[in-house]
This record gives C-alpha cells, structure tokens and sequence, in this order.
C-alpha cells in the first residue's frame, strides 16, 4: 500500500542479556500520560489527512488543465478542450475542493479553541474551550482521514488511466491515505470516544450547545438574504436537526441498547464531522460575502462562496439519510446472528 | 496499484518493413462492431467489480471471526471476543454484504433481461427486454464498480493494521478494485451513456416505467405487513421518488441547460445503480419471507431479509440526499470558474 518512505521498525529489547525498565512519571497513571500523547497524534493525523487531501487536490487540477480530450457538452468549443471543462470533472474537483476546505477549517477552529483552552485569561471560557476541544478531536480525526479516502479516489479518477499507474503521483496518495482511517486509533475508536466520553458521559449538553450555535450561523445567513447563504442555510439546518435528533438517541441508549447506539458510532462520527465542517463553509460565505461586497479579494471570495454553496448541496446533503440510518436502521445490524455472516 | 497479473502490452505495427491492415466486416461499421464487444465488457467489468467485493467480504468475515479484541460494549462477556461481536465491525460487515447482495441481484436481473431479449419468442417481449438491459448496462458497470471501492476499503478497514500491510490479501482487493472505475469506460463516460442514450433520448420513459414497476414491489412490500417489508418499502418509495424527480430534471436539462444536467450525470448515475439494487433486494425479501413461512432453509431466508433491511435503512437511504444534489445543487458546479480552481 502506502507510506514506504516511513521508517517504521520493530523495536525488541532483552534479546541479548535483558533490559531495564524505568518508571516514568507516577505509577499507575501511564495510560493517562499516554493519552496527552495520543489525542495531540489524533488531531495531528487528522491534519495529516487534509493535507493529503490537499495535494491530490492540487495534482488532479492541474492534470485537468492539461489533458485535452472531448468537446464542452454545451457546444462552447468545436474540438477537444481540456477536461476540466467538462461538467463532471469539475464536480470531482469541487468535491475535493470544497471537503479540503471544510476539514481545514474545521480543524482550525479545533486548534483555535485548544489555544484558548490553555491560555484564555478567564478559567471558564478555558473550561468551555477545552470541551469544545475535546468534542472535535475525534470528529478532526474521523471525518478528514475517512474524507481523505473520497478525495485521494476522485483524484486517481480525473488522472483516468494515467492515475491507476504510479507515474502521476496520484495513486501514491490513494495508497498512503487508507492507513490514515486506522492507524492512532481506528474511525471506529474515535466514534467509540464520540459515543462514551464526548456525548453519552453529558447527556448529550455539549453536543446540543454546539447546534444551538450553529442555529445562530443559520440565522445570521438567513439575514443575509443571497440566494447562496439561503441555501447554505437550509442544508445547515437540515442536518442539525439530523445531528440533533442523533444525538438524542445515542444519548438515551448508549447504555439502554449499547448495540443499537454503537451501531450508528462511525455514522454519529461521519454526519457529525459533516456538519461541523459545513457550518464552518456557512460563517466561511458570511466572511466572503462581506469581503467580495467590500471589493476586497473578489474572485478569491467568489470562489470561496461556490464551494460553501457546493459543500452545502453535494456533501452536507448527506446528513439526513445518515440521520434515518441510525436512529431507524440499527435492527439490520444488530439481528443478524453473528453465524449468519 | 493493483492488477499486476494482468499481462497488459503494447503492440506496436510496422516498425520493421510495415504492416497489412484488413478490413473486418463493412466499411464505416467499425464504431459499431466494436461497441457489441465494449457493451458486452462494460457488463462483465461490473460483475468484476461484485465479485471483488465478495471475495474482500469473505476475507473480511473470516479475519472478523478469528480476530480477538475489546469486550463486547453490551457486556454479554467478561473477556475481549472476536471483534465480529462489535457493532461497528457488524456494521462494516453488513454493508459489504448487502452492497454485494444487491448488485448481484441487479446484474443478474439485467443478464436475464439479455436472454430474454435474444431468445424470447415475441418480439414486444424482445424489444421490452433489450431496453431495459441497455438502460442497466451503466448502473451494473458504474454502480457496482464505484461500490467495489466502498467494499474493498471496508475489508481493509476489518483488518485494522494487518489489513494495511499486504499479508492478509486484503490490500490487494483495495488496489485491484481502483481500475475497475476507469477502465472499459470511466465512471464518468458510463453516466453520459445514462443520461444521454438511455434517459435523454427517449424522454425518460424507460427510466419512468421501471420506476412503475418499482412501485409494484413497493405495493406488494406494504401488503406483505411484516415491519421489515413495510420499512423497505418506505425507503424505496423515498429513492423512486428521488429518482422520477431526477429524470425529469435530466429531461428536461440536457438540451436546455447541458453543463446543469452533466453536473449531475455521475450522481445520477449512483442513485439509480442504488435504487435498482435495492429493488432487487425488495424483491428478494418477499421470496424469503414465502419462503421462510413455508420452513424452508430458514436461517439463511432470516439472514436475506435482515440484509434487505440493512441494504434499505443504509445505503438506498443515501438517495433523497442525492437528488438534492443533482435538482437543487448544480450552480455550486457550473458557476465556478475554470480559473479559480
């Protein structure tokens, strides 16, 4: 598969007269001292993934510009053009485009409220932070690792044949990125601390106080009134209300019918993931919208509109029908006996 | 990437001393000759693409039985159990075999339909029979293709770390299955096919009266009254409905609006592939509950429909989201301009 340049290795030790063992820290706590290292490694494996993600962005792009073969369906041009001007090619590229750019805002609001957590002046506003924190650490992880998968594929996709062999790059990306969805923790052990600790363990009070902010970026693109921001918003609220609705069944049988609850984790993780990315696309639009009307970075804030119109339409439409997959379709997986398979 | 047995060449003519070309049948028919060979291979890619995905199934449930780790979350064992016990690996489990299950299902249909339109004795029955099988050719090629990289990288992810390294076989399928997108016509080339030879052209009416049929099994589902039948049955009612709406949007749009239909040619192209084979399986559930009423094989007719069920709550509750995208979402696609990519 992937990720050859890393030099990973075998380390045994007492093979040739023993080897000493040294405390460190105190007793007992190893595991705890551990974790610090591991959820810094989740979010950063997240990243990991968007980055990854990125560059099959990038690489698909530019091949797109390059590759001539077919004429514009609209009749545009009477010869071959490149396929970036082809209606599907662009939907792959937005696709790529705009879960890059939801991931990493996403993860940037993560990072910005692990910053607050430990410097903000005010002990409360650090309390909040570091919950805020702690809720998108496995959505960072699950969500952009398992997105990464989607985006490293449409990139292999636009290469058409020329992605399949390793001459472009573009499949190194695909190779390399399934590792990311297991290793520091499987999208299933993230969706585990999603379920137990991040949601389950509150009954549910964090995750509802980050819907009811996300209502209030509903309402502020509502306000704005552009066809765009309408839209935006109507998907946004779609899929809180989904969120909303999950949330509420995790919460009432993670230990009622754990099954039934875990069942939906790594779908929980994935509309969840989903959601906080669009929101970020929505105040993302808001932003552009005031900088385009302000003649500042114009076609930059255009663009930055589409794909949060895009995001909106193509990938935050997903969320309901995840919503109906867990909350009305955990009996097709927990009564299938377990000889059945 | 993959396919490495395959013994792929370039064949090069005329280099020494030239080379003779004959004519093959008559002049001006060569496109034509050579699309009853690429139809034919465009079907079988699809069946390469099932049987893939079964064999990364049945590694999978093989690796998922055998491997131990974690208790189970329902506490029925004071002790780590074979991780086939965990909801989320039942989860993975189930939609690698109901995504088999009902592109099979869907590919045999369509190969009957075939014989049926070679060998039936009337002609109407011909003609009805060799539409219908057009109209499938690109959902099992591209439907079942595009649901081999969902699959494969499910049984890699069964595998955890192991499945990553190329010990266990199940990387192999991961990599196999990349191609089976792209070549005999890409994802992309098979969703023009749909939209423009099978959909466009004849005003959607083939589209429109499998929809009509579709319905038929949704009557015969709610009549059935078991909660399984009538809970597929809600579903296929929602991604028929989904569907007809597209139709008429691709109808409507492809002379109209060309670059708006194309943007969602590939989606189209999805939600079709996902609401045959989830028909298919609508299908199958009446036939094992008759059967399953009348003692015959009773675990395995159990184990259909939990796996129709599964396949309708899961995977055909994807398509009203799709529908979205494709009516509601092609400005986020045609708007952006080529440059700002």
């Amino acid at each position: 598969m992937g990720i050859k340049a890393s030099p990973t290795a075998v380390l045994q030790y007492g093979d040739h007269g023993g080897a000493v063992g040294y405390l460190v820290g105190e007793e007992n706590r190893g595991l705890e001292y551990m974790f610090i290292m591991m959820n810094a490694a989740r979010f950063a494996v997240g990243v990991q993934g968007i980055a990854i993600a990125e560059r099959a962005y990038q690489k698909a792009v530019q091949y797109a510009r390059d590759r001539v073969q077919s004429r514009p369906v609209d009749g545009s041009l009477n010869a071959a053009a490149p396929i970036i001007h082809h209606p599907d090619v662009k939907r792959m590229l937005m696709t790529m485009r705009a879960t890059v750019e939801g991931c990493r805002a996403m993860s940037a609001v993560a990072a910005a409220a692990y910053d607050a957590a430990h410097h903000h002046p005010d002990a409360d506003v650090r309390k909040q932070n570091a919950t805020f924190y702690e809720f998108m650490v496995p959505l960072v992880k699950g969500y952009s690792t398992e997105m990464s998968l989607e985006v490293t594929s449409l990139g292999v996709q636009v290469h058409g044949g020329m992605g399949f062999i390793e001459e472009t790059g573009a499949a190194q990306y695909y190779r390399d990125a399934k590792i990311l969805t297991i290793y520091e923790g499987t999208t299933a052990i993230q969706a585990n601390d999603l379920v137990g600790r991040k949601t389950a363990r509150d009954g549910g009070n964090t995750a509802k106080a980050i819907a009811a902010q996300i209502a209030g970026t509903e309402a502020e693109l509502r306000a704005s009134g552009s066809a765009h921001a309408v839209a935006v918003a109507q998907r946004l609220a779609a899929a809180r209300e989904a969120f909303v609705d999950v949330v509420d069944f995790i919460a009432a049988n993670t230990r009622a019918n754990p099954n039934a609850a875990f069942a939906g984790s790594v779908p929980y993780l994935m509309l969840a993931g989903n959601l906080m990315a669009g929101w970020q696309m929505g105040r993302a639009l808001l932003v552009a919208e005031r900088e385009a009307a302000a003649g500042r970075d114009v076609p930059f804030m255009q663009a930055k509109i589409s794909t949060a119109r895009f995001y909106a339409d193509h990938i935050l439409s997903r969320a309901p029908g995840v919503r109906d997959a867990i909350v009305e379709g955990h009996a097709g997986v927990t009564e299938m006996a377990v000889e059945a398979f």
